[in-house]
């Protein structure tokens, strides 16, 4: 499900704008390999470790394993799940597969036709191409459709309405334009899928259509399939649409895992399905129905790339859309590897990445799964060497991520108790290609990957990969390009750490590598291995140094003697968060302010075309002041805390040496549980799944973070109360952290 | 050739980012009508006057005067001429044609062929459209073509340059792409057209397309002709290519007027004739060469709304260009009719509008030309009952006007030294259509203008112009909105207030009404009757608002005791200029360093794709800094000399009423000079004919401003004893100022 690239703009995004450089945090802390190990030991091990990659594996693996369908259900994903199994088991893994049996409809029957001004019928098929052998294999295919649609059967007139998120239906308001009763047609872009219909919903509409425009993905990205490795005219992006800034997971079980004898909802009544019919198309079969629409000029910026004027509506195409599902439960597949630690086996350090895919899913999600199992296997030859990880390591293979995140949610939920007991973190991959590396997270993990890219050589560039990425930084002109350790972003949803993180409060990454090879086969059948082996990873060289730092991540959480989690850059992320909110409060305070002045003088009808309908704006009413004090004094305190932890700790060690025995293990135990003190159990407003008070997925952008979340939405949904609410619900849990971390350095 | 839209958007830029707030001037100034005359017996002329303005003579004359192609040296614009020129004769003006004669070449020979890797000949003709009565006329009509590109006859590889400016050649720089002995590929935009070729010279290149890219100027914009307004795929774009930032005019008599015997350049030395073949074409004959192209994709800002992905080249599609044109004098024909003044004949105020097109010209120019007339007309009438202008009033119709402004250069020229002595203001119009009254100009008059826009209504909203416009700088969020006077732009080239203000030191404005009529019809066939009375102003109401706008201008210039300039906004707008400069020095100081140590740290190769061409920017001689303090100095004394006028002329009024006689006329004799004391007679440096030091259009923008000139492009071109030299020379014409300004307020 999770787009790569996507991840990487945003963690660049967040580089250039919304991170703050380290305060002066107390001078010269100790390294975290350096807290933890002898350094040259555990280098020497980790060359090791390398000498054991082979991007051979990669590819063979690849091959077989995108060779046919393989969604959650289909006998592909399960005899893949099985093949994952027998490779851990093989690697010397105690092994096992942890089946949950979820919801997943299929489609019957799937019709779009514009019944005027004129008649079309659209194709919703993607043609065998000759350059891509898999494209002719139609056995157990999935066509292109929206996981969680309703059924329907509804004709009406289409209204355009650009990505269909909040901020465009009032554009549209503005110029008089209802969705109600007609069908709306949204590009794909500006906000995860699932946004669109949902927001179309509330507005009135009885069912959507989303298409792939060709200037956000396609010709105007670059050449096309197969000629380049773009969308193509009738490649189609599948893709889920439950509500998963609610719940992800199976609809039917919130909260708990979708095993034997679980209480199930009627599908009908599950809160995350859709309740209006939603299709995805593509811009083949989308122009005929854009052309043929009246009515107002779209905004220049809602203009895409089909050569065509792009118009409002309503109509007059007017389009039969009818879509009929088998509504069914199916088996997800999860192979889960065991390496139990020797000295902590109750401390796991996970590493996961999907096995399904919506087709052939070659780049996504196979190409991560090959750069884990890859991994999983040199961490098995390094124990047959006679070493063995202090704590356990955890591989596992996730069935039916693109639904929903469904495998690893219910997995999640099912040991939701003994994970919080046990996880120290938890390290995601999913679609990766070549490039940088990109790596978003708990922020409590910041400087550790920086250690870890900066041991990392780029293939074919000679520079380490934080180098690479830090010349990059430079060339845009970022200012933390200078920081000593480069920001990583913060996570929203999008891919399977979202339970870990966001339900069970365990420190998360999530890994890959992009930047270098664009393309558009994202959810559609050309997502192949001929298409990744041209395009994203040709030697499946950055596949293998991908795993090279996925390993050294998971190695050195595994044996260091103290977990390399810190604070004084979270403290700074935080701090920096807290200022945008105080910005942002001052932001709406002053618009809602311009807005009711402009209403009051009328300039809105003033400034209008006199020709053409415009609905001025109402009033609003006014943003009240909030006393954000309880955050600062709560990040004043935490920032204390922090440093005192770094002096401690670097003295201890530079005097005495590593603590150990029981006095690292209580020390160990409460720097691993630092997340889970950032949870509030009763949740977010409106989604009580989400209980993590500084990250969260936004409610109406779906994948994107939103950081401090309660207070946050409390400002965009203008609710005043939430806002004062969650001021506290995050000084509290900052405290907490502080809490944590006052004991951990009275252990030192 | 002037646009009116782009005026306004410039208009718009400006306030929104590059004009101050007034500092606090002189409390209760009195205005500038108060100033100069009886406020309630001027109102009421002006009401009388408004009450003989009649749309349906626009419409009328409009119809008569684009029916045929009236391009300089063609039949009908003579016939024009003589037309106007009756008109005038018949209102009462002492009116006759000044005649130049100057070169325009015409084209013989088109052709463009693709001649691999497929062959295509572009057809480079605009079809009949049933729709548009004149786009069947084909007498005399111009076909497609830039007016002074060179002969040529080549077959090159093509580059696509994008908009074709220097900042797009760095670009290709970057990737390895050199024009040398290539032909390139612009896109309308981004510049004056005439950049183009000029930059694609400088590089190295043997010929040049520019092509409408439907992205700018076609469907993207909105519907196309003749359904909508916009561009439609066959249409083109005409237009001059002559160096018209080096000077304006006939290329063939530089400085001087076109007459008889007046010596004339071989055109073959002529230096702003382009030295290469250049073609406009449409985007239908663009389609087939850009789709050919390989090479790497395009920077995503460089990609059109073509269906196709936009490759750089070099190749493989290889054109073969050949044009000839006939190299001939035209004689152009300006209609100038007079209404010598009662009391101050030798007080001249002009208003102008050219009468030449490219083809039928309804809206360019015939528009403004027909408002225009209207208000001699109004004038005329107002004068039969009696009253009589105290300056003489003089409205002129331009010729060649399209080529390089040159009937209007021309009559500059050759009268140039009594223009300086006896001029007090040119105010000019072009093409108009609907909306809001964009105005630019010289800012010693812009409280003037606002006043006089507060006093004109808006046709079909319940407002004045000026409300409108402020109503709609606030909801744009402008935060000049609250600005007392709303600030005007300042003037690059584009249209015939050029000579004037840049070349004789005469005091201009720039009005016309915009920003509610897009369209496509520029420079094209199809700027017609029918196209302008279906979608640019259907009613001519906006017309007749221009004239009320213009005449009030005109009638308060001629009749005023004490001429409204005022120049504390002067100040402002200077003040805000030295501020910008300022803060690019410390950018390009900065950007310089930057990239030098991006240079020395390998930071652009390490960030390159590694399989990509990349050549890394070189090393930057370091920007020293500069001594601003002349210009500070200066603004700061005229800061006092303005402040010092406003209350010296406020409180002389409120005392003991209005100057007049001897007294009188020294003051305005000094106000009306007070933009020659701006001028420097060495002009600016690579184009004396440029003498203005605080305006002058950009040598790579063409159309576009640059304020401070001389400094401003010394910084851009790195000429950094030019910063110096022109900081003196900037300082030397604000003293110059304050000194006049001096001598004005002790005659108060």
């Amino acid at each position: 499900m999770y787009r790569q690239y996507v991840a990487l703009l945003i963690s660049f995004a967040l580089m250039g704008c919304s991170t703050p450089p380290s305060e002066a945090s107390p001078a010269a802390a100790i390294s975290t390999l350096d807290a933890g190990f002898d350094a040259k030991a555990q280098r020497k091990l980790e060359k090791q470790f390398d000498s054991y990659l082979n991007p051979d594996n990669l590819r063979e693996w690849m091959k077989h394993m995108s060779s046919k369908p393989h969604h959650v259900g289909s006998p592909w994903s399960k005899q893949n799940a099985e093949y994952i199994a027998a490779k851990f088991e093989e690697w010397g893994y105690e092994t096992e597969i942890e089946q949950f049996d979820v919801l997943l409809p299929i489609p019957k029957v799937r019709l779009l036709e514009m019944v005027s001004p004129t008649r079309f019928t659209a194709e919703l098929k993607e043609p065998v191409l000759e350059e891509d052998a898999t494209s002719s294999v139609m056995e157990d295919r999935l066509p292109g459709y929206n996981a969680y649609s309703a059924d329907g059967d509804v004709t009406a007139e289409l209204v355009y309405v650009n990505y269909g998120i909040p901020a465009d239906y009032e554009i549209l308001e503005r110029q008089g334009i209802d969705v109600k009763g007609k069908i709306v047609i949204a590009r794909y872009g500006g906000s995860w899928r699932g946004i669109k219909p949902k927001v179309a919903y509330e507005k009135g509409a009885i069912g959507c259509i989303i298409f792939s425009d060709p200037r956000d993905d396609g010709y105007m990205q670059g050449d096309v399939y197969p000629e380049g490795p773009y969308r193509m005219k009738h490649g189609i992006q599948r893709g889920s649409v439950v509500d998963m800034p609610m719940y992800p997971g199976d609809p039917l079980t919130p909260g708990y895992g979708a095993v034997d004898g679980a209480k199930r909802l009627d599908y009908k009544e599950a809160p995350t399905i859709m309740k209006i019919p939603v299709l995805p198309i593509s811009y083949a079969d989308a122009q005929p129905l854009l052309e043929a629409m009246q009515g107002p000029v779209a905004p220049a910026s809602w203009r895409g790339a089909l050569p065509i004027t792009y118009h409002l509506g309503p109509g007059p195409s007017t389009v039969h859309l009818k879509l009929e599902f088998e509504w069914k439960l199916r088996t997800a597949y999860n192979p889960v590897g065991r390496m139990v630690g020797n000295q902590y086996p109750d401390e796991w350090v996970m590493r996961g990445n999907h096995h399904d895919g919506w087709v052939f899913g070659a780049s996504d999600p196979i190409s991560g799964m090959v750069s884990l199992m890859e991994e999983a296997r040199a961490v098995g030859e390094l124990v047959k060497t006679g070493w063995r990880p202090k704590r356990t390591i955890i591989y596992a293979g996730w069935d039916a991520e693109e639904p929903g995140l469904l495998g690893s949610t219910e997995w999640v939920e099912h040991h939701k108790r003994e994970l919080s007991e046990k996880m120290v973190a938890y390290i995601n991959t999913d679609g990766t290609s070549r490039g940088f590396l990109g790596i978003s997270g708990s922020h409590t993990l910041e400087k550790f990957v920086n250690e870890v890219r900066e041991e990392v050589d780029d293939p074919l560039v000679d520079a380490s990969l934080q180098e690479r990425l830090r010349a990059r930084m430079m060339v845009n002109g970022s200012k933390y390009a200078d920081r000593k350790d480069l920001p990583i972003g913060a996570l929203g949803a999008g891919s399977d750490y979202t339970p870990f993180l966001h339900h069970a409060g365990i420190a998360s990454l999530n890994m890959g590598m992009g930047g270098e090879a664009g393309g558009g086969s994202y959810h559609s059948v050309y997502d192949s291995f001929d298409h990744y082996t041209r395009f994203m990873d040709p030697t499946f060289e950055y596949g293998v140094t991908l795993a090279k730092s996925t390993g050294r991540v998971t190695l050195r959480l595994a044996d260091t003697d103290v977990l390399p989690f810190r604070f004084t850059n979270f403290v700074d992320h935080v701090t920096q968060y807290a200022k945008e909110l105080k910005e942002f409060a001052v932001e709406i305070r002053e618009k809602t302010k311009h807005n009711n002045t402009l209403v009051d003088q009328n300039a809105y009808s003033l400034a209008a075309h006199p020709d053409k309908t415009y609905v001025s704006p109402i009033k609003l009413d006014s943003v009240p002041l909030f006393d954000f004090s309880p955050i600062d004094n709560a990040l004043a305190r935490l920032r204390t805390s922090a440093n005192r932890y770094e002096v401690a700790l670097t003295n201890n060690i530079k005097k005495g040496g590593r603590p150990s025995g029981d006095e690292a293990q209580n020390l160990n135990q409460i720097l691993m549980k630092s997340e889970r003190a950032m949870m509030r159990e009763e949740g977010l407003p409106r989604r009580d799944w989400f209980k993590h008070m500084i990250y969260a997925p936004g409610l109406y952008t779906g994948y994107g973070v939103k950081t401090l979340p309660g207070i946050r939405e409390g400002l965009e949904e203008r609710k005043w109360d939430e806002v004062n609410l969650f001021i506290g619900e995050v000084a509290a849990a900052l405290n907490r952290v502080a809490d944590d971390l006052d004991r951990a350095t009275s252990l030192l």
